[in-house]
């Protein structure tokens, strides 16, 4: 790992330069080396430039050691940002371009924090989403579109080596914690085929693994045990469009998507990774210092210890746990709460 | 509709028999003129027989009004049951052959149940899931399997017909309900085909119905919003995944997958209609009196009022209702609890 972060900033759209702005205070008050440029990509940028993300883009991106991104995404009800052209020529062109085959997203409830479950218990797994497969890759078409006789598809592409990276990744990271349980979550019983690939593969790779405990859920029973028994999860490993629906429902059950961070990470270093709050441009709440940045703030102690800076990344926790922990119910600021985390993570 | 009822019952697999037995209980102490004839498909005949459901036992089910099915399905576990064999071949293969594109799964948390959210608020909505489409069509394959250079795939096929009518029957139902309300749920920034499809055949159908709000959630935040404001939901229409996984959900969010009661509605009476509880088979707790047999008691309710016998469908409904408000911790067999609610029927 270099000594010097040299991060790329992707502000982005509605509430994303305010919290990006925190993240950012946060990340310096660790006092590690980090030297920033900003990219102005995003809705608004493509309103006013006409164009996404161009090659030549990517090309700069990939430069930098990492990239912190706020949030993509204009007015819903903009024609002119039908169809999620920024989510696909901008979010998901970068996971795909920087092969981010992993989507490392952790869920805890925090103290403090109160849960719509009435009875959640202790709450902390890790859902690990592929990136780069499955029916995200837009392999889709329609015929006849818009006549009584359309027919519109999407394929979902597996392929036994991005399947396997993933997989292998989420033994390696369940060996790295205390319960060592892993969990496969497909819809084995109806995708036979992309199923099956899942299924065999980590039947495969747990023999590499012993000390893993393994087990299935279909993914509509998933959602059940995430609402009735959170606290049973350790590390699920699951495809990218299983892994975006659980994720979600994820954030909701811990306290909502205001605390939901998550790395969009290359493990093998060959491109940058790219870390983001789990939550939108939330355009509705932008610019009135509404937003909580403690998504974003989390997706920094995840770059931290995705590139070494172990003790800063543990700071940034602790900072945000002791944050959440005295969060009562007077309203603060979008910079208020930052500044008071980056306050606590200075002092410490 | 026929004064009789000629109904065929599958009891299948596990606590199929067992919760099946009291909804034929109830549905006799309703008075409805009924005859049955009971069909032993599921996984246990199939390890008998070597035959899962042929063209001739769809034949002989096609001249029935409609169809009970308990809950399909053997010992995960065995080798031979592997990659949902029973699932796709037996229930699946229903749903196509007898063209169930409507599959309703209301929820409700009725008073007296405990849900595991801690304010649910009063939740009543329904999910009409496409039946007959999407990624269920069993079109995948793989190549190179089982080797590093597998790769799999799975298609989801959608057509301007089936959506349509799909849609048409979700806004009339929207039409029958106090609120008017219809929530679209796809992932229209991602599967930009179909949920092209989905969301342009919403919008022109929605013209037909002026008095219904049409609103639209990505199904990842659709997760969220089923935890955080279930009682904001009425109709919500989706295809065959997003189906599955969010009324597994909402069954979780609204007192358990033991209350869950669906449909598998051909709308056009070409084919019979087919009910079913949501849950499965339970091979665990099979054979102990000790499933709840109030979703299969549901269902009852839900064929009696698509067969037009709407009073005793109301019936069945507040039977179930002043149970489940009077249920204590005290233990009830699956048996004393189909006759408490077939004796309450009776009395009515
Ligand atoms: C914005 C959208 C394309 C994206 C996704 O579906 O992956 C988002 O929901 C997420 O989870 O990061
Ligand atoms: C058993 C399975 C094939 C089925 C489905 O996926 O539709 C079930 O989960 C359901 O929801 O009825």
């Amino acid at each position: 790992m270099p000594s010097q972060i040299n991060l790329a900033v992707i502000p982005g759209d509605g509430i994303g330069p305010e919290v990006v702005a925190e993240a950012l205070k946060v990340l310096k008050a660790t006092g590690v080396d980090v030297s920033t440029t900003e990219f102005p990509f995003g809705a608004s940028h493509y309103l006013e430039s006409g164009t996404i993300l161009e090659d030549s883009d990517i090309a700069e991106l990939a430069k930098h050691d990492a990239i912190l991104l706020g949030a993509v995404g204009g007015d819903p009800r903009d024609p002119r940002l039908k169809g999620g052209i920024i989510e696909r020529g901008l979010l998901l062109k970068l996971r795909f371009a920087l092969d981010h085959h992993v989507n490392l997203r952790p869920t805890t409830i925090f103290p403090g924090v109160t849960s719509p479950l009435a009875e959640p218990g202790a709450v902390d797994f890790v859902v690990v989403r592929e990136g780069t497969e499955g029916p995200y890759v837009g392999n889709g078409g329609s015929i006849r579109t818009g006549t009584p006789h359309e027919i519109a598809t999407e394929v979902s592409l597996n392929t036994a080596y991005g399947v396997e990276r993933v997989v292998r990744f989420a033994f390696e990271h369940a060996m790295s914690r205390p319960r060592k349980k892993l969990t496969l979550v497909h819809k084995t019983n109806v995708l036979t085929y992309a199923g099956g690939l899942w299924q065999s593969t980590v039947d495969r790779i747990s023999a590499e693994y012993p000390d893993v405990a393994v087990d299935y859920l279909h993914v509509d029973a998933a959602t059940i045990f995430l609402v009735t028994k959170p606290s049973t999860f350790d590390v699920i490993v699951t495809d990218n469009l299983f892994g975006d629906i659980l994720t979600d429902l994820a954030a909701a059950i811990s306290g909502g998507i205001g605390l939901a961070a998550s790395g969009n990470l290359n493990p093998s270093g060959e491109f940058p990774s790219m870390f983001e709050p789990v939550h939108g441009s939330a355009p509705d709440i932008a610019g009135k210092q509404l937003a909580d940045p403690t998504a974003a703030i989390l997706s920094i102690a995840l770059l931290l210890s995705q590139s070494g800076h172990t003790d800063a990344a543990a700071k940034v926790t602790a900072a945000v746990e002791a944050d959440l922990s005295t969060r009562g119910t007077a309203a603060r600021s979008t910079s208020e709460i930052g500044s008071a985390i980056a306050d606590a993570v200075a002092q410490n």
